[in-house]
This record gives C-alpha cells, structure tokens and sequence, in this order.
C-alpha cells in the first residue's frame, strides 16, 4: 500500500467541513486523523456519527495547537485544510506552518496585508500553502477558457443565475470573471449603434471594464454562470452549474495532493491546473 | 382540384414581400394572381424573376386599385397580403374591403383610432380582415403558454436575445409579453429577501408589471427569447430562437386561409391558434 | 378564519410523504390531522419530530381505518394524501371512499382493470377520487404546450437528462410526451434527405409514434427535459428542471383542494389546471 | 502605411470563396491582387461585382500558375488561400510553394500520404504552409477548453444539433471533439448502474473512445455543438453556435498573417491560437 497523506480537517462540523470530512475519509490515498471544532459540546464524540456517515474513529476536538503538533509527528508530511471563520484563519495558518504543515486554506476574508506576512512566513519556512477562495474545478476551468476566448473574441455578456435567497447581485464569481478577462487590457463590447434603454437597467449592470453582467433570482434556481462571446456568425457559451457542495471535493483533493510539493504560498486553484 | 385561393401580394418586392410571394406561389391551396409594388422601375417585369425564384407569370404593378377590382371578379373569394407602410396601409385595407376582398394586414403603425374604425367598416361589410403585427406562430404559442404558465408560477423573468445592430432595449415583443402576463392582474417575483445592486443594472429592467427583463447584444446573435419560471425544486423555461423570415410564412399562410372564414376584424394570430 | 381541510398523509415517512406532511402543515388552509406510516418502530412518535421539522402534535399510527373513521368524523370533508406502494394502494382507496373520504393519489402501480372499478365505486359514492402520477405542475404544462405546439409544427425531438444513477432510458415521462404529441394522429419527422448514422444510435431513440428521444445521463444533472420543435427559421423550445422534491407540493396542495369539489374519479394533474 | 499582404483567392467564386474575397478586400494590412475560378464563364470579370460587393478591379482568371507567377513577383511574400476541391488542392500546393508561394488551405480531402510529402516539400522549400480542416476559431477554443476540462471530468457527452437538410450523423466535428478527448488516453462515462434502453439508440452512439453523441436534426436549426461534462453537484457546459460563414473570416485572416512567419507545413487552427 502506498504511504497516505495525513490530513486533519478544521472547521469539520461546518457545511464544508462535513463535506471535506466525507472526501478525506474515502479518498485512497490520505488518512484522515483529525477533526477541529469550535464547538465545545461535541468535543469528543466521533467525527463520523456527527456529521452522520458512520463511526470514523476521528473524535473530535477544540484543540487546535496540540492537533497541529500531532500531526508533526506523523512519519508522512501532513495536511491541515481549514474552512473556518475569517476571524480565526490568519492566526491557524502562521500556526500550521510554524508545526511544519502544509495548510489547503478555503476560509476567505484575509486581508491582501496579511496573505503578503503569510507568503513570507511561508517562504521562510519552505513550506507549500493553498489559499483557495473557490475549490470549484469546473468554474475555474471555465474562467480559464473564457481568459482564452477573450483574446479572438471582441463582445462577451455574462449571465449569472441564482435562488432569489441570494440577495446581493452580480454574484462576486461573476464580478472576478469580468475583471479576469479585462486583464488583457482590452476594449470589449464597442458598440456599433447607440443603444437607447427604453427601461432603465434592461441591458444589464456594466463592470468596470465594460463587460455586462446580467443578475438572474428565481426560486428552482442554484448557481449557475454563463460567459457568452459573440462574434459574426458564431456564438460561444460556457456555462457552470453548481448543484451541491460535492462539486468542491475534487479541488479540494487536488489541493491536498498539490500541496505537498510546493514550498512557497500559492494563491487560487488555477495555478494547479 | 380543390377550388384556390387567388392571393395578391402588396408590398410584394419588400423583404417580408418576397418571401410571401414564394410561400404563396409554392402553397397547394392558394394561386397568386397578383404582385403590387410601389417602386414604378419594376412595374411590368415578372415578380418571380425580380425576387429570384423563376417566372411565375405574375407582372408587377403599381396599380392597387385596379387590382383590387380584377381581385373581386375571381370565382373565390380573394385575399389581398399587405405589407407595405404605415402611412400606406389604412386606405389600403379600407380599399380592399370595399372591393370584397379579404386583408390580412402585416404592416404595423396603424393608430387604436384607425383600427377601430377598420373594424367597423368591415363589420358593416361583413368581410373578415386580419391585423397580425407578429406572424410568428412559435412565438406566439410561447406567449400563450407562458399565460398558462403565470397562474401556477409566481416567479418569472425575461430574457431577450439579439444581435448588435438592434439599437432599442428591451425588445417590443419582450415588453409585450411582460404585458401580457401581468394582465392577470397578478403580482409577481415579490422577493424574499432585500435585494442590493452592487453594479446598477445588473438585476435587469423592471416592466411596469414587475417583471424582470434582461436584454443581450452581442454579434453572431440573431432574434431569441426566453421566458424563464422559477418555484421551489422546479424552473419551467420557454425559448423561441428565430433565423429567418421563412418563420413566419406558416403564420402568413393559416390567416390567409382563416380570414376566408371571418366575417369582422380580428386583432393578433392569437386568436386564429 | 375559513374553513380549514383535513388531511391525513398516508405513507408518512417516505421521501414523498415527509414533504407532504411540510407543506400540508404549512398550508393556511389545511389542518394535518394524522400521519400513517407501516413501519412499527414509530408508533404513536410526533410525526413533526420524526421528519424534523419541529414537534407537530400529530402521532404516527399504523392503524389506516380507524384514521379513515375518524377523518369521517369531522366537520368537514375529508382528503387522505396516498404516497404508499402498489400492492397496498388499491385497498386504501376504496376503504378510503367507503369512509367518505377524497382520496388523493401520488402512488402508481394501479392496473387499468384496478382504475376502472375503482371509478366505478367513486361514481357510485359520489366521492371524488384523484390519481396523480405526476405531481409536477411545471411538468405538466410543458406537456400541455408540446401538444398546442404539435399542432403547427412537424418537426419535434425530445432530450431528457438525468444523473447516472438512472438505470433506465428513456425517461417514462419522456416517452409519455411523445405519446401526448402522437394523439393527435400527425406523422412528425418526415425526413427531406436520406439519413445515414455513422455510429448506430447517434440519432436517438424513435417512439413508436416516430419521435427521436435523446438520454443523456451524467453525475452532476438531476432531473431535466426538453422538447424542441423545429421549422424552417425557427425553434421552439421547451425545458423543465426539477432539482427538488419541493418542486410537487404545488401539484399536492392544488389536488387536495380540487379533489372536493368532485364527485368521481379523475385521472392526472392536467384535467386539474 | 503598414506593408501589405498581397493575397490571392482560389476558388473565389465559391461560398466559402466568396466570403473570403470580402474580408481580405476589407483587412486593412491586406491587398487582394486576384482571384482564380475553374469557371470560364466568368473569366475577365471583376470578382466583386460577380459576387455581389461593388468592384474590387481584380478581374477572374483560370490561369492559376500565371497568377502565382505573379504573386511571386510582389514586395512582400505573398499567400493564396486555397478552397477549391479536393482533386485539385494538392497540385495547386505544390505548385505555390514552388513559387515561394505560402499556402493557406482550407479544402478538405488530401490523403495522410499527400499531406505527408507536401510537409516535406515546404521543408525544403522552408516555406510556410498552412492545412485548417476547420477555420472556426469558436469550435477550435471549444475542443482545447473541451480537452482541458477532460483531464478533470470523468464523465462527458456530446449533442450536435443541425438542421434537417444534414444526411449523415454524428457530424464530422462532433466525431473529432470525440476524439481529441479520446487522446488523453482515458476512459470516460464508466457507469455506476446497469443501464438498459428501453428504446434502442436512446443513449445516443458510443464512438470508439466511449462517447455518447447525440445528433438532433431540425428545420431552423442551423450549426450546433455541445459538450457537457459532469461530476458530482456540478455541470460544465461548453456550446458553439454557427448562423452564418461569417464565422470562418477571422480564423482565415489569422491564418494568413501567421502562415508568413512559418518555415514548415502546419496543420490545424488549433496550432495557431
């Protein structure tokens, strides 16, 4: 049998966390040997009966320090993924890194102050760190491609889609994708008459780069983003739709795998693919 | 043989013109027996050769009147297609129901005032005239399924879709569909949440009904449109997609054959499904 | 405060029934008055609890007649909600109609010879009785449209797309529409070349009523289907998502309702709409 | 003013010919000094107005080795973009690039030996030469953003969609998109249950690789091709739309500015972007 990565989940009775807990535990390869949870009132019991998948032998815990010094000592480089609080994340990660683990990071909210400390943490202790703000695989292959089709395609519109419980729109994927594809330094959209809005807002929200977003909310939806390119005589769409949580787990798995070859802070999962 | 209908086209060298002129001439039911054009340059030559489809024997003429008048000496009843121009077609439809015969009007611009006092000059007449602003069946059995649709679904948007060269947002039959779902006199999309538009716009135009539309322009788009209902687990999406006029001959020819039957003025191809 | 409708869902703790236990107890105008499951070991437990929503103050029961009688005994008509299984629905309606109760039935299985004496004993009790084998209304209407669209356009093909855990294809709703869209006794497709599959089964399936059926099956999809109507210039198309259970309980509350006002038996959502 | 490059068209007259004859008279770092058709009939005529442009003052020619003669004589290298037939476009290679000549060709039909010896002729030569089966850039970003997602999908199907005019199925491209997955030397769609089609071809048709393609065929439909690829809670799709052959211009323009910087024959727009 080949040597497994040891992992140990932080935040692992969050709605990530128990997804992650899952992944981990029937991945092949890693083992899963810790649990970390802020809540005092499960401190102890079995990771695995919690979350409802059947007795994992991984009770959980509120200690963090002495997990991280656990982990240490395992023969195999160990990993700690955290989806915690942003209030909590910059503190466990100088931590994991000073105990010699290699952090896969999908809490968000650190400041750009502090991922540049951690870099440089990081890098001083030649230690690989992820911080990945989407673990999605699909929606990040789907920016690449559009980063792609941006440089032959002159005009692109996006929809995004959404359950009418999201109540701030664009949705910020769809927001980061405009701002992904006005790297290029382009002029899109250049209009060839002068459009006139007989209902304001008709033609959609313009993102600082002159690209339109169009904010879709209705119930049945879940998220679901579209990048169209349009050019005379062809139409190119490239569409995501996320419906559970488990599309997560293959970047996060990737994630753990990845990191262990790295020495320095990387951010965002596109650099792994 | 079953007995023809004898057809005149006005307005025949027209791009909506031509295209009727071949759908009638290829129509097992129907004879074309005339082709009237404002253009005097044309008048005499053969309509099937100025429109690129073979001689059909039909010289054009810019005569209407006189058409008209050989139109109500045929053994059938006949129908006179007009589609010519705003200022042009009132006295044309008023002409042809004192001859006898039978319009079915595509051109557009006629005030409320002006049908109103079509329809009771064919009503005194009893001669069936047929107003189709949208020869369009597959849109209009969307509409009427989308009508349906709003006494189930509370949740609905719009999205339309066309080509970069349409100056106008949203499109006419976006807003006319809005319309006709609100008159159900029912209040849609009552949100669930607060809604906040980082980028304005960016939820769309609202209708005075309170429903959302979104419009799209982009090149290699041509003319579609999607009315999306959205409920709890379930989305119900309507699409009409159009590529050519060739779409609306189907529409042309049932309200050639339906006005045959109609003894008053008839307002939409709704009314003929 | 109106009148309130009690109902009793029987098949309580099944994947159907605890939806309909929420909603049923979250409707305004019903009252849940029992629940009745076959599994023993919940006996007399809070049915609310048992499904987690929060204590309902309704037990659980094993015992279908005597909450037959005593759904009879109240002031007001009666519904019992069936989402049992096909060896035990047939016995449960008619004792239901035997109490004076309306019958509401999700459950399929019913033989054509079972539908039929069960009609004619409804008839005889004039007591309305609802079988609904699909409970979806989205679904229905898109039914309700193919068929109105089936009338003026020839050409029609169907796509269903389901997760890969289904076994079967094609879907038993998708050969159902097909079967909708064939009454009306047009031959669809007529093919205008010679069509030749390069890789057998690339065109589909083809209904017994001509109509191609395409099955996509991919993890990641729930439940979807198209129907797309083609003629030259144009397509119209037809979607329905389902991503939850939820997306019935229109469809259920709607039945409960309908089903008092009638005195037989009547078969699917759509005679409801 | 920018140096120029001197451009010839062979099979100008052609569809594809045509279109191609417009854009480079339209590209502001191009000149178009001929245009070569097998027609007699046209020959002398200036090939805007045959095709419909207003006057280009380049008068038809027959005599192709003339014509590269000449070309061979301009400033700058010079490119002939070579749509004529399969019968011809072999000798019509050798013989530009024996002119210094650099080929841009987009007919299809030359044979894996004839391409062979054409590479080793432009070798010697040191001659650019470029063979673009398919001058979409559209479908070409589509089959590299498709390969990309193939290394981190496991499940993938593909629908082409055409109009009704289509013989065979599945399209030539769909089967090459099939098979550019197919590289990666993984297997796909490996099921998790016994699957059974209760209508044969309902799955659609497994090409060598394992793919399902499904071919839809419809009045209004025009060009169409999608990928979708799924993984648990989630779907990636990529479509490419085409309405008119506008669509190629961009994909030849591109090919005649590159091919100049090349020393050897290339195959494929893909090389290219």
């Amino acid at each position: 049998m080949a040597s497994q990565i040891p992992v140990v989940v932080n935040g692992a009775t969050g709605k990530m966390g128990r997804e992650i807990v899952k992944a981990v535990s029937q991945a092949r390869d890693m083992t899963l040997i810790g649990a970390v949870a802020r809540n005092p009132d499960v401190n102890g019991q079995d990771i695995g009966e919690v979350i409802g998948c059947g007795a994992l032998e991984v009770p959980i815990t509120n200690d963090y320090e002495s997990m991280m010094a656990m982990l240490s000592q395992e023969k195999e480089l160990g990993v700690v993924v955290d989806v915690t609080h942003p209030d909590a994340v910059y503190g466990n990660v100088r931590s994991a890194i000073a105990y010699g683990v290699r952090p896969v990071v999908g809490t968000t909210g650190l400041s750009a102050e502090q991922i540049h400390e951690l870099a440089v943490f990081a890098d001083k202790a030649s230690t690989g760190c992820l911080l990945i703000p989407n673990f999605s695989i699909g929606m990040v292959l789907l920016q690449q491609a559009a980063i792609k089709a941006s440089q032959y395609f002159d005009h692109v519109e996006i929809i995004e889609l959404h359950h009418n419980q999201k109540a701030d729109a664009p949705s910020g994927t769809a927001v980061q994708t405009a701002q992904m594809l006005a790297e290029l330094g382009k002029t899109f959209n250049v209009p060839i008459v002068e459009e006139t809005e007989k209902i304001p807002g008709s033609r959609g929200g313009q993102s600082d780069e002159g690209i339109r977003i169009h904010s879709i909310r209705l119930p049945g939806l879940i998220a679901h983003q579209e990048v169209i390119f349009g050019a005379p005589g062809q139409i190119y769409t490239l569409r995501h739709d996320t419906s559970d949580r488990a599309c997560y787990m293959p970047g996060v798995l990737l994630s753990i795998r990845k990191v262990l070859a790295l020495k320095t802070l990387v951010y965002g999962l596109e650099k792994l693919l």
